[in-house]
């Protein structure tokens, strides 16, 4: 029976909607207040998720100080504090909304756990709105 | 892989729970204090979740900000400052339960998304108590 | 040196805000949405805060299951799940304004606390609104 | 269509994480400081979700004042105030993790919830750190 | 006896700690990561507290939707998905600590509320940092 | 006029409630479920404000990272994780309830910060239970 434990980690960074290809007044139109050419920002709340079993000698599934590490250490060292259109190397050329941003975070977590038990990465840009990929349960 | 996006709105409405074919001392054992003849009322908070892919030219899947304007249209606008039982001409005649106002909820924005876009909506009464109706991930 | 401890409570209660010699469309334009003739209702939050010294021999300042139980009787018991309203008896001809709720129940719960004790009294309507009553430090 | 309702309950308790077959120091490298042998302790949510059909009658797909009282009875009552590793007889020999709290407090509710209807336990030990164990929809 | 009433708006900024004389490397030392060139943001929470006395007629102190008009339209409307350091001209060459916010903002709003009212401005960072401008109580 | 800046620590720990010279059961009548002699836990939030003026020079009343870094290195590097009755040497001998801690986190910080500035220490214990030992504003 599927079990999942899940690690919240905060981070706080800048970051502007907008496609480059177009114009101020277009991407106003598309993003609305979200593409303000100086920029505007956000408290992100991250959430991992992970599924598998319960180790009987440990009762852990995983180890959340390993997993809080992993997501420091592959995400939130590079995006907190950070202006998400320009400091970020693995999100250049990217359009930094929640659904874009929860699906890179799945692609730089995953190849880091033990193979299938990434479930769910969880975005929330503001107390309305969030994104999530994640997958069917095992 | 599936990709879903939230959005949450806020409303303040009066209830009763009561069935009317039942006394004051009927329903009153059946719904407890929620069945108080002159009403009460709650904070509710309304999540409505969305699933598909993301637009690899705009970064969204489903623009929240058309989202929020839909529920709003369909729902907050009705039930927002208003006593359920009384005041909501599409839900007349039913018990207004947390459960039954999901499903309602369902029923009024789901022909008004993109086929097969809706994935949950899940409407909270107090802090303690919550209702969801959803579907299996694509 | 001044010491405070709070106790909060919850409770939910349906209200309508209105003046009874104003007609509908009156207080309409006095209290908006908020004078709906059929009422709504909210999810409370009480607060209250006693302030005093700490008893060396127990650590407490004020028992806060004693205080707990104090609001309950005086407060909780006749408000929760009520129409503010109708069926308060203490709070008949009042217009039930966070502010209004504040200040009633501070008397409620004055003369029953050591003379002097009591400090603030916040009534909290939604995420966005509430109201104090409360004094100097002494 | 599948529609859950969820019961949110609180306690306090006190736990520690170790195996008895370690040395102190061993426990240490593998729990941190959640092995400290003199214990510590949590505010934990626990949370209760069931699926089922709404009864067009009552408009409740389950009662959540019974759920509420089945928690209690089952769970809350013995490990409110408890020390998870000492006072519990039903977790005595296990390590108290939250997955393994998700997973017994499972096994403490389904066989007393009509068939099949549980579906997920969530048990919050932080803001930052939960388990849950859930199934499939139906 | 002060009776207090609280209005809770949020927006979401971007901004850049710095002293523009100073080098990069200067300011890092101070500011730390909050002085990252390419700005990072926030979600802010602001709440704007106001004292007075009850009117006995509509049980009102201050309506709040008129406090909210106010504070949208001096401070909100300004600052929502802006650029704290380029996009508002009051706060021009001010540095956007949270304590220069809430004072700042203080001062935005005094004037256009009745004399002596207003009585505390808070600016909420993120979930552990925040500021706050108040006055002693009447 | 006043202004404060708060910073919020989070710890968990492991207290019990009770007088040495009474029997367990005198204990339970005084203390209810927290003098349950194996102990229990919380998850305390720990909130510290400082009173004073803003250098025109950084923006700053006082730096929050460095307030932040004198709570952990007088108090949470002590408590967390640990348990309140027997780990914590500046503890022994008292009843660790929520005003006794905040009396006395305030005498470990107020001699370590500049004369005067310390305003306001926060204890809170539960989302129901706090305790708050402040001054009056200068």
């Amino acid at each position: 029976m599927p079990v999942l434990v899940t690690r919240l980690e905060r981070f706080n960074a800048g970051h502007r909607l907008f496609r480059p290809e177009l114009s101020d007044e277009q991407n106003l139109r598309v993003f609305g207040k979200c593409s303000n050419p100086s920029g505007h920002g956000h408290n992100y709340v991250l959430e991992v998720s992970v599924e598998g079993h319960i180790d009987p000698e440990t009762g852990y599934l995983f180890d959340l100080k390993t997993l809080s590490g992993l997501i420091n250490e592959r995400i939130i060292n590079d995006v907190d504090h950070a202006n998400l259109n320009v400091d970020v190397e693995w999100m250049k050329g990217l359009n930094p909304t929640a659904e874009v941003m929860a699906s890179t975070f799945w692609d730089r977590l995953e190849p880091h756990l033990p193979e299938g038990m990434l479930y769910r990465v969880k975005v929330q840009e503001t107390d309305k709105n969030w994104a999530e990929r994640l997958r069917e349960l095992k």
